[in-house]
């Protein structure tokens, strides 16, 4: 048992927050809220001090691509085409070289470990990966041994990608049942890991291959993730293929049969919004990946307005280039204040939902509040630090517009204490940067 | 004398970047930037291993409210206006309450102190407070203190304000001819401080006030900086009772005569980017503050492409909340390229020279890049947090996206070394951050 003792500000949630109070996790889940003794003899019981801490549900990111976590600082003056074609695509090539050298699969463990770092380090303790069709066979082992929350899914695509990087349609298939068939058969047990099925867009996808990952969601019960109307090239190209614009398409051929995760949204129609609602769909809102792709603003207020869900997400690394949720909630909250010109338009309050519950929710997580019975997935900040000091009682806008990923000192998921002081406590965090670093130097030479 | 030795990357401007070389400060200006022997006996060098270091410009924040350093996380869904008079008023109140209690220059020396912090940890080197008319006798003390180096200024203001925080003009004129005297004549023995005039902004100035900010910016060679065109409102209220833009306007009066910065500048008609360039006015541009406080988007690139210098700026921490220009730059990058759609608008190169030389230059200070002769104004990033890892040559991009306040381990400031691996070595922070404690219980007590 681990007990959370006098901490400062306990945020259960978006609008309830207790102060000097403390908190008792038993195994995977929170047990017990108030004022807790914990001279209890017959537990064993470890005791963190929240004194001057701010104790929050972990923060959720419903969308990355780990396999961007050796992207960063690439390029930032390409749109959404050409930034694949110049920056994606190559480094696919490069990796499929690797092949002949490295054990394909332990880069692709290595990245997932990389991204899975940062994110712990910033206070996130569950994540959506969609990750790419090469060396994805290890990369849940990472979240298992570091002990991270994640969704794992592979992306898939059949049209518009050059040959050169092109996967087969069949072994693509293949590759994806395998997967599934590895990780959806072990996490029945696991409590960490959660298979989904992700498309790339539908302008991505053939109807077919769509119909296809309808299926299998079906037949083994996944989530579905895909990337809509992130551009409005893509909503013009799609009008003009189909005569749709891109959620009404999906919406057409059955595709919102499960409550899929709509990732950008950034040119939903009104009526979109409207089918979104219906159709159970949660948006993923992006919206630092969305301002240096030069994608747009999604109306994400409109949405709120409608009731849709809506989570909120970094997108791959290579395109934002951070995993740091407390800087994508203020930027998201910012921006949209921006758009409306009226700061009122969108609160502190509504963006921490939206990073916590509005994730859990899209997720299929029994976490993002603090209460009793629910997952013990939680971030311990530290608000000690000057940047940070505020006079104000109101804990929310103060975490959503001065905390830094930085100071997060302690996360606990799934009961367990993975970062304790800013040390992670799963794995050897200097061997993996080594081995990282040991890695990225044959990429390095072979992405120039 | 200081060396740095085997710098990573150093980064001399936004354009030319250097790896594996060495810099030698000596006394308050860098000497020398090549393969440099450490081991010459006659000198007494101190050595910094730079080894898997970045070494920059020190940042420079063009526009700051130090006074707002307790005002963080207050309200967030307030434009200017109502902002205004439910956050900065009532606190204003207090603070004139408080005299009763305190020594009211202590609190003015706290709180500048403060944000001295934040900034030094954020890797800011130089910046311009707007201070307020309340207990600012010993603002400049800190940054003397702390080793920072600041101009300071004291917002003036006699229309507009409600009469219970207003201070009479007079007195607040003879209080201004105070503060240049006690810190300009100071000044002139000592690089750290610069003491300008500034103006709260055309609409809340009357003309005879302008009038003689201008006088006395003549008489003593200070630089000027006011707030212009922040919100629509306010260009609207001008355009009402006085027929011009709040620029032209300006243009029109004399004002521009000197050299001014003119902060925000987010509703610049063409014609007035135009004025800018004529009268060399520098635009200090707050992507954050303006995002926030819903007052929209600057248009800087058409500035750039005017020829106008721009600055980069937090503004005060009640409006943003946090002084970290790393993130500042990111935003504001971002923010261009989804104002106009199109990522290739506005490069990270771009706002780094921003963050940087445009700063010197509004601020006339001589650094803002590295080179032999100029200020020895420097600060030096840790590159080996994953979340900074980056396969890239482009350190600039990884910088301006990737980089955080809290990867700035060491700060040089005019020659002195004023925080090493991350240690304040000037003061003692531990015992400022304790009595920042005590005086904002008082505070927050009366705030409520």
């Amino acid at each position: 048992m681990i007990l959370l003792k006098n901490i400062f500000y306990l945020v259960r949630d978006s609008l309830r927050i207790e102060k000097n109070i403390d908190l008792l996790i038993d195994g995977n889940r929170i047990k017990q809220i108030g004022r807790i003794n914990s001279k209890n003899p017959q537990n064993n019981i470890e005791v963190l001090d929240c004194k001057n801490k701010a104790v929050i549900p972990g923060l959720i990111n419903a969308h990355t691509h780990l396999w961007q976590s050796m992207l960063k600082g690439r390029r930032d003056d390409l749109s959404l085409v050409p930034w694949c074609e110049q920056v994606i695509y190559p480094f696919i090539q490069v990796l499929r070289e690797q092949v002949k050298y490295t054990r394909a699969s332990e880069i692709g463990y290595l990245w997932s470990m990389l991204g899975a770092i940062e994110m712990i380090r910033a206070g996130i303790t569950s994540f959506v990966d969609m990750d790419s069709g090469y060396f994805a066979e290890r990369v849940p082992q990472a979240w298992l041994d570091i002990g991270i929350r994640g969704v794992f899914s592979v992306e898939m695509v059949d049209k518009w990608v050059p040959d050169n990087i092109r996967i087969d349609p069949k072994h693509e298939k293949e590759n994806i049942l395998k997967l599934i068939d590895a990780w959806h058969k072990y996490s029945r047990g696991e409590p960490l890991i959660k298979v989904a099925m992700s498309a790339s867009a539908p302008f991505t996808c053939s109807e077919e291959l769509l119909s296809w990952i309808l299926e299998q969601s079906n037949k083994y019960n996944l989530a579905i993730q895909i990337h809509v109307s992130e551009t409005k090239w893509e909503v013009e190209q799609c009008l003009r293929n189909i005569g749709k614009t891109p959620l009404k398409y999906l919406e057409s051929i059955g595709f919102l049969y499960r409550p899929i995760m709509a990732v950008h949204c950034v040119h939903l129609t009104d009526e979109e919004i409207k089918i979104a609602k219906k159709h159970s769909v949660s948006v993923i809102y992006n919206p630092k990946s969305n301002m240096k792709l030069g994608s747009g603003i999604a109306p994400i207020t409109k949405m709120l307005k409608e009731g849709v869900n809506v989570a909120l997400a970094s997108d791959g690394t290579a395109s934002n280039d951070l995993m740091d949720l407390f800087e994508e909630m203020r930027v998201g909250a910012m921006l949209q204040k921006v758009a409306h010109e009226d700061p009122a338009v969108f609160s502190a309050q509504e963006i921490f939902s939206i990073a916590t519950e509005g994730g859990a929710k899209a997720c299929q997580i029994d976490a993002g509040k603090i209460d009793e019975g629910k997952l013990a997935d939680i971030t311990i900040i530290n608000l000690s630090s000057p940047h940070i000091f505020t006079l104000s009682d109101d804990i929310i806008p103060a975490l959503v517009y001065c905390a830094k990923g930085d100071d997060v000192e302690t996360v606990i998921i799934n009961g367990n204490i993975i970062m304790q002081n800013k040390q992670i406590m799963t794995i050897d965090e200097q061997m993996i940067v080594k081995e990282i670093e040991k890695i990225s130097k044959k990429l390095k030479n072979d992405l120039k």
